[in-house]
């Protein structure tokens, strides 16, 4: 996506970041947050707990999509680095996934960080699934019925890792 | 250990607790907070986020050993629970660490989670490992080098599950 800009979320941005994860957190398929989170506790979630926040903006300003950036851990596991990506559904498939995790794995390095670690792919989220194995990242473990499917029930979430620089 | 009661911490047993906490913490060997973390914010990690903070306590009354519990994530995955147990020093090898974790899968199960997570089980932490298996706990995850271990650098950590009721 040439046309695309990423850049750091500002307090002002959340009216339209909020129009972007709502529909998502509701939904319940592929993020565990609460479906009736409401918009302040999601901000908090989003902008206020994580080391950064980013948003990808069209040419015209549009918001298309948004990720955060935080220590997985505190302490001896902080090296390691956690994410989250969200993407409008106006503009899926688009390739804005892909271009806010790469995005993302320059500014860990950047940052210091040495892996990337996400904590609860759903399974059946397979689209993503294969978005991160293509980007280099591993499935390194899998959490049985962990994730409750809001049609399909308890179904299994992967813990997914890229190693970033040598360990 | 037949002489060892559990039962919820109160706020008045936070000096006793932290004295079990604050060698394990500084040591930073088998735990993932900062290791230069102060008594409020341990207080705050510990008694504060978790849903419940439980101590092991002698028939003297003396604290040997404590635990906290909590939903591991929020939402879709809030059916599954995150513990973490310490045991003081000079109690060590005595069961403690067993029967708090023992006590934890009752409670568990009496809130209504469904199965246990332990996110980062330090690779060598070799006697936690052995005893969360003897206690039924799996393997289901490995973390690269996740963890910076104060001695032998980068190590591995794994994930560790156990479900407590059928799926």
């Amino acid at each position: 996506m040439s046309d695309i800009t990423i850049r750091e979320a500002s307090a002002s941005d959340w009216p339209q970041i909020w129009t972007i994860l709502e529909p998502v957190f509701r939904a319940g398929e592929t993020y565990s947050y609460a479906q009736n989170i409401t918009s302040d506790q999601a901000r908090q979630a989003w902008m206020e707990l994580p080391a950064k926040t980013f948003v990808c903006a069209k040419a015209d300003g549009e918001l298309i999509g948004t990720y955060y950036l935080k220590a997985n851990q505190p302490g001896q596991g902080n090296h390691v680095c956690n994410c989250g990506y969200v993407v409008s559904s106006a503009a899926r498939g688009l390739g804005a996934a892909a271009t806010m995790c790469n995005h993302s794995q320059e500014v860990d390095l950047a940052l210091g960080f040495r892996s990337m670690q996400f904590n609860l792919v759903v399974s059946t989220n397979e689209g993503a699934v294969r978005l991160w194995q293509r980007l280099g990242f591993t499935i390194v473990g899998t959490l049985p019925a962990a994730f409750k499917h809001p049609t399909r029930g308890y179904v299994d979430a992967f813990v997914m890792f890229k190693q970033l620089s040598p360990a």
